[in-house]
């Protein structure tokens, strides 16, 4: 049996990292190919197989070393590295943000309170600044960082809630109170709708918004939205734009929201985990106008910024809000020494987490040794890559588009003229074919008019080769 | 400007990994030393101080590079891996698990849905079992991951609220019932009382249990805080008892509890973030007496497992209602192929984040690699550490113990014969003398009887000798 020492050695831990990193290193080359010894993006099997062939019991210590289960793990994952990874909105992890990953695994500063990792605590809290500044707010702004854009929505209309609930809801409940409701399009993540729910405003907490024919939410629907909950007993607190939508990537109309929730005193929060990042894009930034009016912002690092998850930002404009996602007293308690905002160290007041990982300082590290730049190139790129893909399957008599994308996630279906079979089997066909190969690894999506295929570029490898070598391969398989 | 593909380059991710592994291992070579040329625990620097040191800004690239970087952030961290880190209850690494997390942030397979991450999914699946059976659940019971114990602790109380609100609360929401609450008693960990008042509870939401001398829930106490809450016009859902309580390391009569539950018909959940680690050791097991019988478990790996935050287990004696937190509908569902249990495999159904780490891959790893002795070997000798420093604190005629610890918590004061000085002022003190110097790491807490000192021993390295040097220590401050 090993002793508690021997796991711990210095030298074997040496010898083990170097292995490791060769093994990574060759990993990296093998997964990038998509020539005749391209990997399978995906090595498809079925979920109930791949759980038996892995074990399932710890009593005595295996026969197996480090090398080979990372070989296996390696052999077995979806693999987003390769080229033709188009799949769910997963960022393609930058190496460099990968190797601080392990140095913060190793220090496990888990900062619930400053003295637990007064570095991690202090990069987070110059990074969201920085972050806050991109979004265009003002020097008021501050932010966290938390475990995933779920956990982060939920903590900005938290502290939404206890802005705008009239009372203290916190400490009295929400008994004490009507019952609450946002307003949002269906087109929005369902971890918005989850968040309501957690908080106990049921199904109806989520007053729906009608969306455009292309997805983005119709700005002049948000009254009509507002007055259905209003009429069914609702008091209404926010509205939720996205920035994009999960579905079609479409981004709404954030300066038109704005106007609204200005107009009727409402808490304005933009879940912009996937398309925040398009701040950071001259070229791009444009869809996001309206943005550094909003009174939270959702920005997922894990998405668009390259970086391994989870690593999520939650900014708000008035900084002083941070403080009231979990301690509705903060906003009465501003003065003297006793104010919240002069313990910002102890990040614990304003994460859902108590420990948490050292999330922020591969960001940071990736920022300062490559610039905004670098990230700011990728976004462009990512998006350009999707007008182009737009681009050939619209003058494809054989796709179609259910409306132009405004950034990287592309839906389309293929729909031959004279098309015989049902059109929503074909798409389902035709991905399975594609998952079952391996060639590439593309996702589908059900939107008003039927299934959709659906990409997401986040590959910068993926070149204009790999876009005409999936329509080839989409015609294929059909 | 650092392209893309440069950023990517395999060779470069090669050179940077083998300069980052023996950077690593000189750390811990260095880290572990307590002679001479021991490095301080905690290089103390107060917050605003130590964020001012750190660059705030990002738009050119910098002039450093990954190495000179991660030097800074291993030097200035809070040292977890030094034999005299002694604060709170969060792990020193296992080596081999942040190599594991190397691979996992490479590879950033987020696994809400099967295909994002079939390895971990299965591996998931596989270790929830397996932890399920450790606690003593039957072959009904089942679990998932999540981003640490609030997180964790929250999501088992979500599946509580569905299972025992009485209608169909996820749905309706909670103005469609009367205000619920829960039992627990007030040495419980913050985040219970929080994830309450996220529900929309209320800090009322929580009626306080007594305990006794040695901070354990006094199960009598139990039908006392039901009545409060009942005349208050509260309906009681469920018990939440602590094994062990944060401050003190109190273990609560899991099987006292449990017997009111069954009595009551009310939901028991128990927060082992820190202690349900006991079950693995021989010797402390009988600590946990009674937690087979809970309908939820919480075990965070990141504590007393060694491994890097955050990795929490919620586990479910009836595996059913792991599907029941974020989605009441489910308990409606179970007929046919709409049973939600049939796609285990998709696991953002079960746990609040979307994307996810890869968290459980390293704990696998660990466990095949060592075995389970492993983990066993580590709970009992820190646990043995704890009672053995009570031991020299209790025959010390200068020190004083609020209650023999159960495990590895031990909270204690420096009282010496005919103490002039204000007792609270004096802890106070001899921490801030200690954090000063960074001789050790050690933390406080407030209990009824006044602030004490109080130390976790978490680090494989801290001996007998480091036990008798921090009582020479805290003599000398004082």
């Amino acid at each position: 049996m090993t002793s508690l020492e021997e796991a711990f050695d210095a030298a074997s831990f040496r010898t083990q990292g170097h292995a490791l990193i060769d093994q990574i290193a060759e990993y990296f080359t093998r997964v990038r190919s998509t020539g005749t010894d391209s990997m399978p993006v995906l090595p498809w099997v079925d979920p109930e197989s791949m759980r038996r062939a892995w074990p399932a019991s710890f009593e005595k210590p295996g026969e197996q070393e480090l090398s080979s289960l990372v070989a296996r793990v390696l052999a077995e994952s979806n693999h987003l590295h390769h080229p033709r990874y188009m799949g769910h909105q997963v960022a393609v992890s930058l190496p460099l943000a990968s190797l601080t990953d392990l140095v913060s695994s190793v220090l496990n500063n888990a900062m619930a309170i400053y003295e637990t990792g007064p570095v991690s605590t202090s990069i987070e809290r110059n990074l969201a600044a920085w972050l806050a500044r991109q979004v265009g707010f003002g020097t008021g702004a501050d932010g966290i960082f938390t475990s995933g854009g779920s956990v982060g929505n939920l903590t900005a209309l938290l502290a939404a809630r206890s802005a705008m609930a009239g009372y203290d809801l916190w400490e009295e409940g929400s008994h004490a109170g009507p019952p609450l409701a946002l307003l949002a399009s269906e087109q929005t993540h369902y971890c918005v709708k989850r968040a309501v729910q957690i908080m106990g405003w049921g199904a109806k907490g989520v007053s729906p918004v009608a969306v455009d024919g292309r997805f983005r939410m119709k700005a002049a629907a948000l009254a009509d939205a507002k007055k259905r909950a209003e009429d069914a007993g609702r008091r209404v607190i926010a509205v939720v734009a996205s920035a994009a939508s999960t579905a079609t990537g479409a981004f709404d109309p954030l300066d038109e929201v704005a106007d609204f929730c200005e107009a009727n005193k409402l808490w304005f929060h933009v879940d912009g985990a996937h398309g925040a990042s398009a701040v950071l894009s001259e070229k791009y930034r444009h869809l996001t106008r309206g943005i550094e009016r909003a009174d939270s912002v959702v920005w997922d690092a894990h998405k668009m910024m390259l970086m391994p998850s989870l690593l999520t930002a939650v900014l708000f404009r008035d900084g002083k809000r941070s403080y009231e996602a979990f301690a509705q007293q903060a906003s009465y308690l501003f003065d003297g020494a006793a104010r919240p905002e002069d313990e910002w160290f102890n990040s614990g007041t304003r994460t859902l987490e108590c420990s948490k990982s050292m999330m922020a300082t591969k960001l940071f590290v990736g920022l300062s040794v490559y610039g905004k730049e670098l990230f700011a190139d990728y976004v462009t790129r990512m998006f350009d890559l999707g007008a182009r893909f737009a681009e050939r399957l619209e003058t494809a008599p054989d796709f179609e588009l259910p409306a132009p994308p405004d950034g990287n996630i592309v839906c389309f279906r293929y729909m031959p003229p004279g098309l015989a079979v049902d059109k929503d089997a074909l798409q389902l066909k035709i991905r399975r074919q594609i998952l079952g190969d391996g060639s590439f690894y593309i996702v589908q999506t059900r939107l008003p008019s039927g299934l959709h295929l659906r990409v997401t570029f986040m590959n910068p490898f993926t070149s204009a080769a790999d876009l005409d070598a999936l329509i080839d391969r989409v015609r294929a398989a059909a």
